[in-house]
């Protein structure tokens, strides 16, 4: 299937959607089968493979990791990464125990409620019998009894493995999420901790076992994706790809920030995607130079750069491409000056790609780019972060890498003076051979980006419906 | 190609845009000013005018409303629904500190931090000085310094009032809340409370204050809306009666529910919207009968009924639109008995609002059309609630409305056995004279929907685009 939708976008000119989305054997997420049936993840075989790792590699006690429960918004539910990766179930009141030692493994579901259903549609429970065959789970017990079942497994002083790291879903990272914890923790008017602290808490105090963090083995096992983790990759990158294509497409002077935004959203939903990684950052003008601008609220003028740092979700995994062009279409000499080294540089840290290498090295190899032209008083953040399940996926930077680790490449020049702000950033998997960039179906040389500017875009479409 | 497309899609029955929006005074939203500019709610005016009003009402002690910190997701930020009220101040870590006697207000703003706002972009401080101008505050603090302050200003056994039910914000409704906290707090493996809660115990230990819960009064004030808030909810209920009226355009057999969600939040991001007030309720067939059926995850098919429940926000105030249709632009007998009857159970509903009037009245005026009809067994929820800057605002079903006080009025009818859910819904305002329907403009007349179905839509537009 990939083939042929890399061999399409060879030939097509650039996205949006290639001719290989004619095919009927491109798939655009595994979990939207359009029918409405219940899907587990990635396949029952994925998750069952990741608890297996996960029971190797800690060898001894147990496991309990909790989905999240129904959302305090009038939103979807989405479940935690972890538990998610550890069982494909996205369903809320979860939870998930293991005997490392036995091999044991328990899934907890609520108990059926047809009040509930009817209200809300179809939540996984103790009740449905085709749960036992979707998920590959043979012992299925009601969540609400989940203390009480603890109160049995549990021997005192045994070990418990909790996921300590704070749970994220869709639009979370876990960097974002810490960051929150910890300054709520602080907050000499609030001062709670996280729900995984509060786990471990109950843990300790109510069974008296040793509670222990799992999270670096969990880490770990993320940082190298599966063939089946590097495909879904492969499906965010291309809706990301294919969506941010038609914002160059639409983008002229008199277009709002927000709605290139809008387009881009609409754009991915229909690419298979569950919603937005983040917040995507539409920057015009001197908004180019806000690293994490999130305003969109700007109109966009002749003249200016335009700055979007983007990237959906397709069954779990996301994708996070940067892409950097004038408004009108015409790059600026400074513009251009900017815009050639921050390729350079991008291209200079693809090329240092290998297994053995390390993030850190593929970012000095973009700096040594940028150093050698003099611009480093301009480099505002460094250029590469791990990305998987979450846009900032965790990992050591100094770990030589392996085939399989996915991460960005994004150099970025920022002229605050004359407000252009230029960054360039995709999607790396290495592989035997070095580096494959999976978001390379939307342009980034110069004459590509404008000549794919030049074509029509939908919101001048949508402009003429209007009429 | 796409100009021969456009030409031929002149044609425009309703809305979207109406001929009003060619005009260059249609306002989408006073707060999205297109130049990025900082804008104070529905202006300072409005946001004092809500602070006196409180102040008067509770004629004693002091009160803290503390707004919303950074967010723990990569999403932009969205205040606390009653700061926001009581403020018009949309930037994190803020507070608000009133001294009832005295008439003093303390806005609490962060300190300045460069680098924040190299990373983040403009974030109300205290150092800005164009906040006082901008909000009307003329006594601006340190967040940072919020418990010292708090230390000299409040006095031993004095009066603090606080707002103890759970904030809202973007997508979030009190009821919804509520249930989730007080969920997590009967969880046996959590437990913790509300930040309202908890901010209530830190002021009663440190500061040996009395603390009391102004919600009731907050609550009252909220449900009748001031001019500005009428005008807000119009222009809501302008943009969502645009996107429902393109969904109905673009509807048909081999349509993805998902795909009519994401046309409908381009659409009202576009005409003004900031996001959605709740997850859009878009159920084809059966799903039509799940009350609140958020998946979107079918392929809508020949013969089947399509329900679309959904409402943007704007400028911090919601709409709350629902209309059902036959995908097929084909109402069978069935559904078109349905449809009669909770049409004419929704005109006698609104025929029954007029000052003094309760809305468990108007819900009874459309039960009895129903009832007469012996089609109660099918009626799956009540006819009415409060809505505002919440989908589900706070108040009371028995009390007299008058003018200002804005619901909805939405009776159903589900055949479960057939897979037909009918629900009509439209957002009503009280006037002096009885009803005032302000999502009228998208249609609901069987004649008016089936012919606003044939009109060519926005999809098979994209569809083209691909090509």
């Amino acid at each position: 299937m990939k083939h042929a939708l890399a061999a399409a976008l060879l030939v097509s000119l650039f996205v949006a959607p290639s001719p290989a989305d004619k095919e009927k054997d491109v798939v655009k997420s595994v979990q939207r089968t359009g029918d409405g049936s219940q899907v587990c993840g990635l396949g029952k075989e994925f998750h069952a493979g990741r608890r297996k790792e996960l029971m190797n590699r800690l060898e001894e006690g147990y496991v309990v990791v909790r989905g999240l429960p129904t959302p305090r918004s009038n939103e979807e539910f989405t479940q935690d990464k972890v538990f998610w990766y550890l069982t494909g179930i996205e369903s809320p009141d979860a939870a998930l125990v293991l005997d490392v030692k036995k091999k044991k493994e328990i899934l907890f579901l609520p108990k059926a409620s047809r009040m509930w259903e009817t209200w809300n549609g179809e939540r996984w429970d103790v009740e449905d019998d085709w749960v036992k065959k979707l998920s590959g789970f043979k012992d299925v017990r009601p969540s609400e009894e989940l203390v009480e079942e603890l109160d049995d497994i549990l021997k005192k002083r045994a070990i418990v493995w909790v996921h300590l790291q704070p749970h994220t879903a869709l639009s979370d990272s876990y960097d974002t999420a810490i960051k929150f914890v910890n300054e709520r923790e602080r907050d000499p008017l609030d001062g709670r901790v996280s729900r995984e602290e509060t786990l471990k808490n109950h843990l300790e105090e109510r069974f008296g076992v040793e509670v222990r963090d799992c999270t670096p083995v969990v880490n770990d096992m993320r940082r190298v994706k599966t063939p089946e983790e590097v495909d879904a990759m492969r499906r965010a990158a291309r809706a990301g790809a294919i969506a941010l294509a038609e914002a160059m497409r639409a983008a002229e002077p008199g277009v709002g920030e927000w709605e290139l935004d809008a387009l881009m959203s609409h754009v991915h939903i229909r690419e298979g995607a569950d919603g937005p990684a983040y917040a995507a950052i539409v920057g015009s003008g001197a908004n180019s130079c806000v690293l994490h601008y999130l305003d969109s609220s700007r109109t966009m003028r002749k003249g200016e750069i335009l700055l979007i740092d983007y990237g959906p979700e397709v069954d779990h995994y996301v994708t996070d491409i940067t892409r950097t062009w004038p408004v009108d279409g015409k790059f600026s000499k400074r513009m251009k000056e900017l815009y050639e080294a921050v390729l350079e540089a991008q291209k200079a840290g693809i090329a240092a790609v290998a297994p053995g290498k390390t993030l850190a090295e593929v970012n000095a190899a973009c700096d040594k780019v940028l150093r050698d032209k003099g611009m480093m008083g301009m480099r505002s953040h460094g250029a590469c972060h791990y990305i998987g399940m979450e846009v900032h996926d965790p990992g050591d930077t100094f770990a030589p890498m392996e085939p399989g680790v996915v991460f960005t490449i994004e150099p970025g020049l920022y002229d605050r003076k004359l407000g252009i702000g230029v960054r360039i950033e995709d999607v790396i998997v290495c592989t035997e051979d070095g580096a494959e960039v999976i978001s390379a179906a939307v342009p980034k040389e110069l004459e590509e980006v404008e000549a794919l500017m030049k074509e029509p875009g939908i919101l001048e479409l949508l402009e003429k419906h209007g009429e």
